[in-house]
């Protein structure tokens, strides 16, 4: 998908939303266990209940990769479910992979060729000969850690070198590598205060936003520096959505969820005189 | 496995070598396309021809990945074989993983009770609360990513910092995690150089150094400052022992390759009075 029909989808469906499928076994209602794939099963309600209020299914690779093959044929009926029945809904695979150059290369192939996801998650550490064998795909987008929003980031991400920090750092360097602009990158919403900087560096790049809802971020704080003239945001949220109930009923309370942030966003669109 | 049985099978094997198996189907002799698993035949004929000369094996899961589900039941197939068949051997799943608390530990289980693997590779970007997780299994081994072989890592993991370089953070902040006895740490033997200051910081964990061979390293360098009073090295090399013959011959070839290598480890070893 390229970013144009991304920018579409957003404009058209007043929604910058991101859903995390990030499905457990031991939270999902207990009424899908008698399906062959319950997982699949869940995601798929999930996906028919909320797909006209987001843009965006984000699985995270953990959450199949636990329950062994079984869980990665979940993620692959989970990606072709999406493909062909919401062909125009930007698929990420949050994996934070990364390795050296043609290691890097297969990683690509997995989640750009084999599954068909739009995007993939990379972490930075490894540097540039690590990142760019994923941006060498066509149409293909390459979100990078840049601040994420775990107590952790405080470790190395906000650390000073010489002249920056080291999130600034992984921002400035990667505009110069080949096909930066197929780059997005995650920034954590519970650290609203970075964005006017982060926007700064990178000012027209699409910002994966992880942390709102369950986390503690909120929409509006996030859209205040974040947004852009082409919104250049995508807000996740996993479990306010996914498990709002444990219930018979859980699609339709996913999608009363779904639908409050996609409000909040038509609120903030229109606030910035974007739509 | 606990670090005083792998210290065991080192110095009874005198090696402490570690073999890559990077399966790549266009790489791999013709005669095997004829199975129904190619890749698992590859690599079972390559640990039965080599198991004895060393101590290791490092499949890294991007050159399973890239097949899906096929090649996701290889990888299955080559642990189950490991675990079943040479109990003896440290088995790390090359993998890179690394996420925010809850879902490092989802990677954990995948690595170490799905698949049963030893240890994992972890990229430390995303700090403390990343790694931690993986830590807290009993007898399971984290190796974290310190400084890598490829050119990137002058990227972002020898910047300097307000008071160190990136790298050494890590393995400064990383030694106050808990369990922290339970961390290896990759680290570049094209970087051979940096080995001395690296054992300053960590004088006894084991460092896992790939880049041997292919990659240009020298196992005598990386012994110079690498090894300790328990060895606390572990040399990969991948494709120089894998893919020293693409014939049908290959088995042998790699025992030949990986015989070599064991005895420079032999000699290093004797050496430095370890053995």
């Amino acid at each position: 998908m390229t970013t144009t029909q991304l920018i579409e989808q957003i404009r058209k469906k007043q929604s910058f939303l991101c859903i995390g499928l990030d499905p457990d076994l031991d939270k999902i209602p207990t009424h899908l266990h008698q399906y062959e794939d319950p997982i699949f099963e869940f995601n798929k309600a999930i996906i028919d209940a909320t797909h006209h209020l987001c843009v965006a299914y984000k699985p995270n690779t953990a959450f199949y990769e636990c329950y062994g093959i079984k869980g990665w044929k979940s993620l692959e009926k989970t990606i072709q479910y999406l493909n062909n029945k919401y062909p125009e809904i930007f698929t990420i695979a949050d994996a934070k992979r990364g390795d050296i150059g043609n290691t890097s290369t297969r990683y690509a192939k997995a989640f750009f060729e084999q599954l068909n996801f739009d995007s993939i998650t990379v972490a930075p550490y490894m540097g540039k000969d690590s990142v760019e064998p994923f941006l060498s795909f066509k149409n293909k987008h390459t979100i990078l850690l840049a601040l994420t929003s775990n107590e952790g980031a405080l470790d190395f991400q906000t650390q000073n070198t010489t002249d920056t920090t080291l999130y600034k750092m992984v921002l400035e360097k990667s505009k110069t590598w080949k096909n930066a602009t197929q780059l997005m990158y995650v920034v954590g919403a519970t650290k609203a205060e970075y964005f006017k900087e982060i926007r700064n560096i990178v000012p027209d790049n699409f910002l994966l936003v992880p942390g709102v809802g369950a986390q503690g971020g909120s929409v509006e704080e996030v859209c205040k520096y974040g947004l852009n003239k082409n919104i250049g945001l995508l807000i996740n949220s996993s479990r306010g959505i996914i498990y709002a109930s444990n219930q018979s009923n859980f699609a339709v309370q996913a999608q009363i969820e779904a639908q409050k942030l996609q409000q909040e966003m038509q609120l903030e669109l229109t606030k910035h005189s974007i739509i």
